[in-house]
C-alpha cells in the first residue's frame, strides 16, 4: 500500500471508515432500496390493498441485512426494530414514496442525476455493513472463517437472499428464480467482499481494514453508478468468473449470459432481478402500475 | 376510568387480569383452535394419510403464538413443549376432535351453543397473550415501541401469520393468500390491541392495565360471539378503517369489500380465511371431507 | 440384556458408543449424502450454473440436522460451519463427486459394494447423532420429553426435513410432497429412535444407552444396507405400523403403499423420495443429467 502512503491516503481511509452512517447516508440507503421495492411489479397495488404489507416489505428491503444477519447468529431477528429513529425514518420514506401527492417525491429521487448520488451512498453502506458483519463474526467465531465469509455476504446482500419470501408476504412465488441460483452484481460483489474482507481479518491480506473498506467502496460505488447510468446488467466480474469457473467447475460460466447453450433443466427464466432491470422497463412499469 | 370507579369495576378488573388459564381457558382455546384447523379443506384426509402431520398442526394451531414469539425474541422455537401438561391436553383435544368414534366430540363442540362459549373463552386467551407478549417485549427493550407491537401482534395472531408453512406441512401452497395481505377479523384486531397495550405499557394511556385487559377482552368475546352466531364476516373496524386509509393512503380501504373496484395486479382472490368462513360452507366442507 | 452380558458385550458397546466418528464416519456420513444429492434431478445442472447454489445444498445435505438442532434449540444456525475441517472435508467430497474428471470419484463410491459399506458407517452416525440429540434437549430440558423426541428426531432427519427448502435452493418446489406427510423409512426410523432414546434417558427401558446405541446401529445399518442392496423401499416397520393405525387412528395406515384407496384431497403424488428410489431409476436419471 505504499502508493496510498505517498498520496497520504492512509489518514483519509481512517477518517471515512469512522464517519458515521445514520442519517445521511442510511437515508439514502432506505430510498434506494425502497425505490427499488416500487420498482417491482405490483408492489404499488399491494400498498393500495394492505399498506401494512407494503411496509413490511419496506421494512425488509431497509433493514433484511440485520435480521438474516440475526437469524444466522441466533439472535432476535427485530432486535434492529428497537432503534425507533432508523424506523421512522425508512417509514416516513416508505410513505413519501409510495402514497405522496402527485408522486412527487418519487420523481425526484428517480430523477436519474439524483439517483446516481443515492446509488453511490447506499454503496458506502453497503460495503461498511459487510465489513461490520465480518468483524462481528470475528468476535463471536475466532477462526470460523466460513461464518466470517457468510456473515459479510447475509450483511451485504440484504433481502435479495430472502427475496422469495419478501415476494411471498407480496402475494408472489417464483420458486424457479433465486438469488443464489441467479446472482445479481450486488450480490456477488458482496460474496467477493466478504471473502476480501475475511482474509483481511485473519491477516492474510497485508492491508489495513480502513483502506480495504476505502478501496472496495470505491469500487462498489463506480461500479454500481456506471451500471446505472448506462441501465447495463453486465457483470465487471464475468471475464474472470468465466475463467475460474472454466478451470474449477469445467463449466463456461454461472453467470447468465453465458448460459445459453446449456440444456436447462431448472427453468431458466430469465428473469432479471430488481437492480438488474434497465430504467426504462422500470418507469414503464411503475407507469402502468399507477 | 371514572365510570369504573364508581361502578366498582376496577378490583374486579384486578382480579379478571390475574386469574388463571389453566386448564379451562387453555382447554377452550385448544378445542376452537382444533375446530379451525378440521374445517380447513384436507385436513381430515392428512389425519388419515399422516397422524404425524395432523398431530404437528394441531400443535401450531394451539402453540403457533408462541413459537413465532420465540422465533422473533431469538429463543428456542419449541421450548413451550417442556409444558407436558399442556401439549398432552391438546393432543388429547386433537385425538378426540379427528378420531372420536362417531364423530361425537367434534358434534358436541361444534354444537352452536357450545360453540359459542368456548370461543368467547378463546377470546379471553388471547387478549392476555397479547397483553403478555407486549409486556415481555417491554421487559427486554424498554423503548422498543416497535419491538412492543410486533410481539403484540404475533401473540394474538398465533398460527394464521404463518399459515403458508402451516398449509405446507399439509401439502397446501397457496402463495397468493396470506393473511397480513387479506387480514382476517382476529388479526387486525390483535394488531390494534397490541398497539393499545404498547401505549398503555409506555404510559401514553392514561387507563390500568388489567382495566385495558378487561374492556379489550369484552369486546373480542362480544364480537367474535356475534360474528360466529351470525355467521357474519364483516369487520366492526371496516368504517373507521375505511376513512383512515383514505384520508392516510388515499384509498379507499385495505379490506376485502370495498376492494372490489381496483384493478388487482396480485391475483385478489377472495379466499375466506378460516374465521371468517360462514358456519354453513364449514360443516358442508367437513362433511364432504368425511 | 442378560443375553449381552453372558456374551460380554457390554463392554463393546461402552467402546463402541464412545468411538471418534472424524473423519472416517463423517467421511462416509458426508460421501452418501452428496450421493444422493447428486440422484436429485435437475442438481447436476444446478452445480454447473451456479456452484455457490450447489455447494449451499451439499452443506444442507452434510450439515442439515446440525442446523436445524440449533434453529430448534434457538441457537445460532451456521455454528457448526466453525470446524473448518469438517465443512473443508464435504467441500472436497462434493466437488470430487460433482467435478471430478470421468466422473471417476462418483463412479467408485456408486460402485454397489463400495455403497453398501459407506450406507452402513452412515448409519452409525445417525444414530450416534440421534442419541446426542435427545441427550443434548435432555440437558437443557430435564423433563421435556416432547423436545427430547423433536431433538432426536431432527438430528436424526437432517435435511429431509427440510427438504421443501432444500429444493427451493435448487429451482425446485413441490408443496404437494413433504417428508412429514410421505415419511421414508431414515425419518421413521430416527422418529423411532428418538423415542427409544427419549424412554432409555427418562429411564423407563432398563437398557444401558451404549446397549441402545449398538442395537440401534445394527439394526439400521442392517435395514439400509439390505435395502439399498435390494433397491427396495418397503420399510420393516409397516406391519405392525398399520396395526397401530389402525387400532388408533381408525384408518389403514399412514404409510404410501396402503394408501391407494382413500380419496386424497391432497393430490397423493407418489414422489418417491430421494432414499426410496431404486438404483436402477437413479443411475439412469444421474447418467441422463450428465
Amino acid at each position: 500500500m505504499d502508493v496510498l502512503a505517498v498520496l497520504n491516503l492512509g489518514e483519509f481511509a481512517q477518517i471515512f471508515s469512522k464517519m458515521g452512517m445514520f442519517p445521511v447516508f442510511d437515508l439514502a440507503y432506505y430510498i434506494v432500496s425502497i425505490l427499488y421495492l416500487k420498482y417491482e411489479p405490483g408492489s404499488v397495488e399491494v400498498s393500495r390493498r394492505s399498506p401494512v404489507a407494503s411496509w413490511l416489505c419496506a421494512m425488509l428491503y431497509c433493514f433484511g441485512s440485520y435480521i438474516l444477519a440475526d437469524v444466522m447468529l441466533g439472535g432476535c431477528p427485530i432486535d434492529y426494530f428497537q432503534h425507533n429513529s432508523h424506523i421512522l425514518l425508512a417509514s416516513a420514506v416508505w410513505y413519501l414514496i409510495f402514497y405522496c401527492p402527485l408522486n412527487l417525491f418519487y420523481k425526484c429521487v428517480a430523477f436519474l442525476p439524483v439517483k446516481l448520488v443515492l446509488v453511490a451512498l447506499k454503496e458506502v453502506v453497503r460495503t461498511r455493513k459487510i465489513a461490520a458483519g465480518v468483524h462481528h463474526a470475528h468476535h463471536a467465531y475466532h477462526h470460523g472463517f466460513f461464518i466470517m465469509i457468510i456473515m459479510g455476504y447475509v450483511k451485504g446482500s440484504g433481502v435479495a437472499l430472502m427475496s422469495n419470501f419478501e415476494q411471498l408476504l407480496r402475494g408472489i412465488w417464483r420458486p424457479d428464480t433465486n438469488e443464489i441460483l441467479n446472482m445479481s452484481f450486488p450480490t456477488k460483489a458482496s460474496l467477493y467482499g466478504a471473502i476480501l474482507f475475511t482474509l483481511q481479518e485473519a491477516q492474510w491480506l497485508p492491508v489495513a481494514k480502513s483502506t480495504l473498506i476505502l478501496a472496495f467502496t470505491l469500487f462498489m460505488a463506480t461500479s454500481k453508478v456506471v451500471m446505472t447510468a448506462r441501465h447495463s446488467h453486465g457483470s465487471p466480474f464475468a471475464l474472470i468468473e468465466s475463467w475460474v469457473c472454466y478451470v474449477l467447475f469445467g463449466s463456461a460460466l454461472a453467470g447468465s449470459e453465458e448460459d445459453h447453450h446449456h440444456p436447462p433443466a431448472v427453468p431458466a427464466t430469465p428473469v432479471k432481478t430488481k437492480e438488474e432491470l434497465g430504467e426504462g422497463a422500470r418507469r414503464r412499469k411503475v407507469k402502468k402500475a399507477e
